[in-house]
């Protein structure tokens, strides 16, 4: 059966889904994205996704020509087209003259359940995102990272910035757990996380104190629990950080992993 | 006439020169680029133009499968097609899975005359560029500069880094001079320039020392004469910065122009 997309509202093959490398906003990565899940016909959590996508494109000036009900609509026509149930769907957005919505889909992103139950291994990698709040197309450094990561056989690399603060994954946000503490980076320096939302509200529920600070590279080996979140992930443990071990047990993440899951059907 | 360019080799239809949007490469940025000029049938510093995109390629991982020769061949395809004599033509070169090199190409980027005798306005932009050595897609950073620019009236933007040094300009590399020292940033921290390299040859031969040293965005109206080089400009004479004006005559800049011109007929 041919694939489908959706190209500014319309119906389309997927083969179709293709930008002009004659076009500045594709040559200059003016463009925001969005990554979703849809899960048993339910598209998770759309209004926050709606909501970070106007505000990546607000932070770059790119005029975003699709209002909620467009999305909902879009999103509609596609999953109908293919009859889907369950997938990973991407929205990109191309400004400027381009001015493009696009929204493909993909099989369910999912993985593992050794992922959540042993934990994964992780590297850690130089390098601040431009415009770190915002999901914009410019990923070379993300691109270049988890390539890193893949390398060395881990699943995911952490950014260190300037001052040696572990900051976020190259596609997930990251905790630290210590003596019930839960420390994340505070939210201007790192990406606005749907499920970072989803994962804050269940360690607070689970008596977690929150402190905004970002964790010293130095230091991620002396805590309980470390963890990364996504839409895709919910919330997955690691066990080991560029080749040493970190402590076995995840108690802590993987109640919160269970508690995001849930919100996701709310 | 219908416009052509050049994919993996082959003449293609310009309006067939898409990628997808489906792949990571396209949209994460794996792709190196450049831009050059053809004067009178003669494709200007192709040697240099391979060499940097080779530099690139190599220091992002990515794998140019094309030779110089290849070059050579699928530029003499397009030039002979559609007839050019002057054109400013782009390579740009995907790289992981996608593996494509186009080749497109539009009218010769000239400016007018004013912008030499008088001089162009620039504004300063805070923003480093990531591996600023090399010529990658990533450029999120340059579009948003020049689009401010843009709306100030000004012709390019001046890039500041964390310490307050100029770097280079969104499309250009940037120079100051003072009592016959001309300063330019180091080598290791701005795109290395192929009309730098004319550029520095040409301050060399008129008795210039050149001192490798980024200038104080605070010490920038101080200089005798300021400008910017680029493939399609050459050397280009700066006549105010954010909206202040430096000094109206710049005879050396022009010199430099002129032997920057000069050496593209070599």
């Amino acid at each position: 059966m041919a694939k489908h997309a959706i190209k500014n509202g319309a119906l389309i093959l997927e083969e179709e889904a293709l930008v002009p490398i004659t076009s500045r906003e594709v040559q200059q990565n003016f463009s925001v994205y969005e990554a979703l899940r849809i899960i048993d016909n339910k598209v998770v959590h759309l209004r926050d996704h709606y909501k970070r996508l106007q505000g990546s494109a607000s932070t770059i000036g790119l005029k975003l020509n699709m209002s909620y009900e467009e999305l909902e609509n879009s999103l509609k026509l596609l999953l109908e087209a293919d009859n889907l149930t369950d997938a990973t769907v991407r929205i990109v957005v191309y400004g400027g003259k381009l001015d493009t919505v696009f929204i493909t889909w993909e099989n369910l992103l999912t993985y593992p359940d050794s992922y959540y139950t042993e934990g994964i291994k992780v590297i850690t990698y130089e390098g601040e995102r431009f415009l770190p709040t915002c999901k914009t197309s410019n990923l070379l450094l993300n691109y270049l990272a988890r390539e890193k990561a893949s390398e060395s056989g881990a699943f995911e690399a952490l950014l260190i910035d300037r001052f040696n603060r572990v900051l976020e994954g190259t596609r997930s946000n990251f905790y630290a757990i210590k003596d019930n503490v839960l420390f994340t980076a505070p939210d201007e320096l790192v990406l606005s996380g749907v499920t970072r939302i989803s994962v804050l509200q269940a360690a607070e529920e689970l008596g977690l104190t929150i402190v905004y600070e970002a964790v010293e590279a130095s230091t991620l080996y002396d805590y309980d629990e470390v963890f990364i979140s996504s839409t895709s992930m919910a919330a997955m443990p690691i066990c080991e950080i560029d080749g040493k071990q970190v402590r076995k047990e995840h108690p802590i993440t993987l109640k919160i992993k269970e508690m995001v899951r849930e919100l996701e059907t709310v």
